[in-house]
């Protein structure tokens, strides 16, 4: 099984791209790290590294696509471009199970949409993150930003592709909850109000009803659906309430002795609780919808996020996780409201 | 200058209500305390004090609205309640100038639009928290979920009502972004990007452009406007963030002697950085856009919080809050798009 990782996406690239490609190489077997990117350059970098050479292949592309570029334009105008060359490789290689990218989301959404497909029954492909919680369970939040506005049918699919993604990760019967402004069954906006009906009568899914977003990351649920627009809110909400506490934190503790001494003893406390929280390090967002398995890593992920980024992709290509998908939707198929 | 107290909303009335006003009244000169609810329960309430006697008064109101009564039909039928005879006092009385409650939001305002009315110019008022962020500025977040669905007029007529407020709050020439899937000017929502050129035209308004949800409380901005569900989904993940951080953290420090040691070190750090993250310490919630002043605060409110919304209230009637939005939107008046 090969991996496709674009050794020119993201902040970091290609240095830490390509660390965190050979680090999940030299910590899992099974898969070979295909390094998508200008071909000297990843030469040169790998001379750095000791790996199985045999498990490491390298996909020349000579173009790079920037954040700064609008990305669909980006896309149709690099056809040699990490992104453009690394999912055409995807499509046409039975044998390569996965792109992996923290460049432009939006090139990579676009282009996987193009170059891939929807599945069959997915009209609007969905950012799908795993964030931790409260408890030991994870939870999928979709969609996380792919598409701003959102039909009923669209959330209606990212419960069904959500459960399926859920189960694929060993979730009996996962509970799906839909994001609103309350969890009373009426509260909501018009959007939501016609999706609880669907999620309620839908046989594959089991709904457990409007969960507020300070209830994502409590454990209680499995899988969080909803608009783009809001899931964005939510995700981004979570991150910078987390960043702004810690520093926040680090501000107090440095304001006085007793404070630095606190936080001296403190340190693999908060060092804990950072690897716990921090969802860069959980790799990245599975691009759940289109008929390969696509992970967006964070813009500004390093090696330690890039290397779980691949071994979340090959961890989900292992459980055939696509395949669980198609079915999910077959079994659970209806039409728009 | 009277300030009427719902005495009967919230998880811990009456008794941290009639605390709260009363440690207002202690605190601050100026106004006159008037609770609203069943006579002889705050007359015995009472007896538990020291305060001037002749600063707090009692307006009788038997019956009670609860948070599981559909607001509307609750505050038709029951005409005696708190809510509904204290909104009924405040509009009538002209030297009334504020309704605090911890009671049933939804019964609030509709109370509040129904009794005392909208500004001339005001499609829709807006729930609107201030929030503390990571400088030693506030920011005002609106709608903060009085509004699921929002039209472009309404976001853009948040807009002004929130500079308003703002400058009454002492802030010169408030920063205003809207909130987005990204900053980008063309992120957004079809919302978005119809009120996007509406706030970048309008003369009176400091537009800064989109912002994400994890830039609300970095300080960057003084107002950041959104329809009511995004608003709710943002506020309440800031909230949950915060909760679970510090479960997580105190989870941390008690699992280990060298954890306790240093969380006992830092317990005056912590307690600061509560103090100044909990927004229920900050009083309430305006509902901006009636003809009055209208302050909800949160249902699990204690005494703390209730002080701090009715010293709130008491600042925002000295700085004729709701005059000088009423001005502000006669001078930013547009059609809707």
């Amino acid at each position: 099984m090969k991996i496709i990782i674009d050794a020119f996406g993201g902040d970091n690239a290609p240095e830490e791209i390509i660390a965190g490609g050979i680090a999940a190489i030299n910590e899992e077997k099974g898969f070979t790290a295909v390094f998508a990117g200008k071909e000297d350059v990843i030469k040169e970098h790998l001379k750095n590294y000791e790996y199985d050479s045999s498990r490491v292949e390298i996909l020349p592309a000579e173009e790079v696509i920037t954040c700064e570029e609008e990305p669909t334009s980006a896309f149709r105008k690099k056809p040699g471009s990490s992104i453009a060359l690394g999912l055409k490789a995807l499509k046409e290689d039975e044998d390569t199970a996965a792109f992996v990218s923290a460049g432009s989301t939006g090139a990579v959404l676009v282009g996987a949409t193009l170059k891939l497909g929807r599945i069959s029954g997915v009209n609007r492909p969905a950012l799908c993150p795993v964030l931790p919680t409260a408890t030991e369970k994870n939870v999928l939040l979709l969609d996380s930003g792919a598409n701003a506005d959102c039909k009923s049918i669209n959330l209606y699919q990212f419960a069904v592709m959500g459960s399926a993604f859920a189960e694929a990760m060993g979730v009996k019967n996962p509970v799906v909850a839909l994001l609103s402004n309350g969890t009373e069954d009426e509260k909501g906006n018009a959007l939501t109000h016609e999706v609880f009906p669907m999620l309620k009568e839908a046989a594959g899914i089991n709904f457990a009803g409007n969960c507020e977003a300070r209830d994502i990351l409590s454990g209680k649920y499995d899988v969080v659906v909803t608009d783009g627009f809001s899931g964005n809110v939510a995700l981004k909400g979570i991150e910078g309430t987390v960043g702004l506490l810690f520093s926040a934190l680090k501000g107090e503790i440095y304001s006085s002795f007793r404070g630095k001494m606190g936080g001296l003893l403190l340190k693999p406390a908060f060092k804990n609780l950072k690897t716990k929280l921090d969802y860069n390090n959980r790799g990245g967002a599975l691009f759940l919808g289109v008929n390969k398995i696509v992970i967006k890593a964070h813009g500004s992920s390093k090696r330690t996020a890039i290397k779980s980024a691949v071994l979340q992709a090959v961890s989900y290509a292992k459980e055939d996780l696509i395949g669980r998908v198609k079915a999910k939707l077959s079994e659970n198929a209806r039409e728009a409201k």
